[in-house]
């Protein structure tokens, strides 16, 4: 098993005890495993300065090296954050272990019995950036489903994440579990995430967070089975039956509640029998918390307060106060557009026509299809998952908000009485 | 999405069109879908000389390119394998279309309705080898289960194939569904395989059957997501409390029944407290059917008639009438020896001490893990599936035999009366 470029011993002596470790994660039992998490919080509360003073140290690197201000907010842990933490790290524990559920099993005709129950991947990478947040989260989730974590959190958060995984080994340890089954290769730079994406054998599955570039990276170069997630270009559909107050408050809560996450608003595409009566009223609610409109000419002919869009507008996830807005002749349109620009995150339907609404729930093809409810509402913790591991935006394995079973694989387990092949 | 080096517009095309014919196949009811496999095996059947004329074209130029016996016998295709081939696709039609199945469900607190549906993965990519066969089985499972496929199927059936996807897509348009929902991009060669690996965007998820070199390539350089099948360094352990009787059965099924393929066992691992009882029975039976014993020193002691073994012997996937043999201290080196050495296909224990076969079956991190049973069992066919697309050694999304459920991916339906997020 060929570690690409990066031979380093050390290097692979980490995933080699990455792998060993997690064979005591996967045969741990619940209890043991949510004394881990308890002990995380514990840990993280008992430790707030030392934390912040990293995290300090960071944020010092980041402002000398011209950090944007979203990314250095992004970077931030300080009390009331930390707490957030430690609280979410205990919610986990009262949630249902998804190892060794049965999900299916029967008797073949011969006599031998099959079923199929849920196991841990193994060793689960994350790579992401400036987030040390995410350290806590995905380790604490892979602790819940019985697996080890390797982590790349980016130079940017170095100082940060490497305190949080002493805490998390500390916490480990302190219950019996291997401190291996949390580590992070941060030393290593970049040729250790170029490493961690080819380490077949090593690493079972790869979580990529963070920026489209990233993911994109990960991705492409990757020979590890990955899991993508992200990026939502998001679109609703004011169908002619849309009710006005309706439609206000969906599309002003999808684009305007928190517009730099990935299940925010970013088109609003209109039915032309109802633009005018619907978008001066949601525009201008829109307008009125800061939205900029990028019109299509007829948009611009009914709310002039809005600039021109482009084609690049239909294209774009602006993460921002931004939505581009179009009027169509009708829900074939609308669906045309959004197969063409659609990144398959969510799309939602607002109208009181059941054979519409019941053909957008069919024929759109995104991780979540909505009718009346805000985009917004895609999400682990909305889903009752009680914690999330990002969204999948790709077909196999997870769709959609991944919880703790969508970081279990399954195996076949297989009782015979000496039964063979005839 | 660029195309990798491949830029022909051509290919594009054909992808487009696959793209597009996959909406028409996603929407398609059961009963259409049952009458395109009709009328698959119907066109299978009308042209059985048509068939065999392209195939003994491709064996001719197999047997002049010094096509191997092995390969030329996979290559051909004559009356009875084409009737085989029409009567597993009308079987396909009694299996329960897994498109629309609700996989959970629930009310959110806030009244919104949640529902997790399977729906097609889209356009499903295949990539094997010299194999005609496998253009109906993956075509065949496809349509069933609401997919367009691209094929490619390699130059050394090329004439082959070209003949059976046009009768695939005569038997579509004959129901009323698009031609372009099963293609070939066998006419552009290796430039081809590796346009489809990097066909983002285009294929949902990309399915190498074949040697293992073939899938290798594709698990390496695809940039789409793929599903590996396939290599298995199969083991068995004969606990010291194995009965010799059942031993002798299963063992000799497991190696001798079919053992060109990838659940036939390859290392047979015994303890040495029952090594002087079991080996010489079991072993003396293999060798009756012609099987090379490839034992450590141990074994020879007991079984003079075998050749020693090498390190390399343990790491091998024979295919053939070869068997490595391994005396050891017990469960715990069995088991050491199974993580070290198997590509988590399947393993057996032949033992009748319970505590053995739990911890065997809990730690052994296999697709099928199995107590007193043959190897040979798993299986699609053997599992119940009633069809299977091969046999999944990752994690991700499908472990084990897949069938049609395998096929595909999942979507949430999300119904609201308004609801935004607070």
């Amino acid at each position: 098993m060929p570690l690409s470029t990066l031979a380093s011993s050390t290097f692979t002596e980490k995933l080699d005890a990455a792998r060993i470790s997690a064979l005591s994660l996967a045969q741990a039992t619940t209890d043991v495993k949510n004394a881990a998490l308890s002990a995380v919080a514990e840990q993280l509360r008992a430790n707030v300065p030392r934390i912040v003073e990293a995290n300090d140290l960071d944020l010092a690197n980041g402002r000398e090296n011209g950090l944007a201000a979203g990314l250095l907010d992004r970077l931030t842990l300080n009390d009331a954050r930390i707490e957030a933490l430690a609280s979410a790290t205990l919610d986990l524990v009262g949630l249902v272990d998804p190892v060794g559920e049965t999900v299916r099993g029967r008797s073949l005709p011969n006599g031998v019995r099959i079923e199929q129950v849920r196991v841990p991947f193994g060793v689960v990478g994350a790579i992401y950036e400036a987030r040390p947040n995410v350290t806590i989260d995905i380790a604490a989730l892979a602790i819940k489903s019985g697996n080890a974590v390797v982590l790349r959190g980016g130079s940017a958060a170095e100082n940060t994440n490497r305190v949080l995984v002493d805490l998390l080994q500390t916490a480990l340890d302190s219950v019996g579990l291997p401190r291996e089954a949390a580590q992070t290769i941060d030393e290593f730079g970049r040729e250790g995430a170029t490493a961690l994406m080819t380490a077949r054998g090593y690493i079972d599955v790869l979580i990529p967070r963070g920026s489209a570039a990233l993911i994109n990276t990960v991705v492409t170069e990757s020979t590890v089975p990955v899991i993508e997630t992200g990026a939502g270009i998001v679109h609703i559909f004011l169908d002619s039956s849309a009710d006005l107050e309706m439609a206000t408050a969906i599309v002003h809560n999808s684009k305007v509640q928190r517009p730099s996450v990935c299940n925010a608003l970013e088109t609003l595409l209109v039915h032309e029998g109802a633009a005018d009566r619907l978008l001066p009223g949601v525009l201008g609610a829109l307008r009125a918390s800061g939205v900029t409109i990028h019109g299509d000419a007829r948009t611009l002919s009914l709310f002039p307060d809005a600039v021109e869009a482009t084609d690049e507008d239909w294209a774009t996830e602006y993460m921002t106060l931004d939505l581009a807005v179009r009027v169509v002749a009708g829900l074939d349109e609308a669906m045309d557009h959004i197969r063409q620009y659609s990144t398959h995150h969510t799309e939602s339907i607002i109208t009181n026509d059941l054979s519409n609404s019941e053909r957008f729930l069919r024929e759109v093809d995104s991780a979540a299809v909505m009718v009346n409810a805000s985009t917004r509402f895609t999400d682990g913790g909305e889903f009752g998952f009680g914690a999330e591991v990002g969204i999948s935006t790709q077909k196999l394995h997870a769709r959609g908000p991944m919880g703790l079973p969508e970081l279990t694989s399954t195996k076949w387990l297989v009782r015979g009485t000496g039964q063979v092949r005839s």
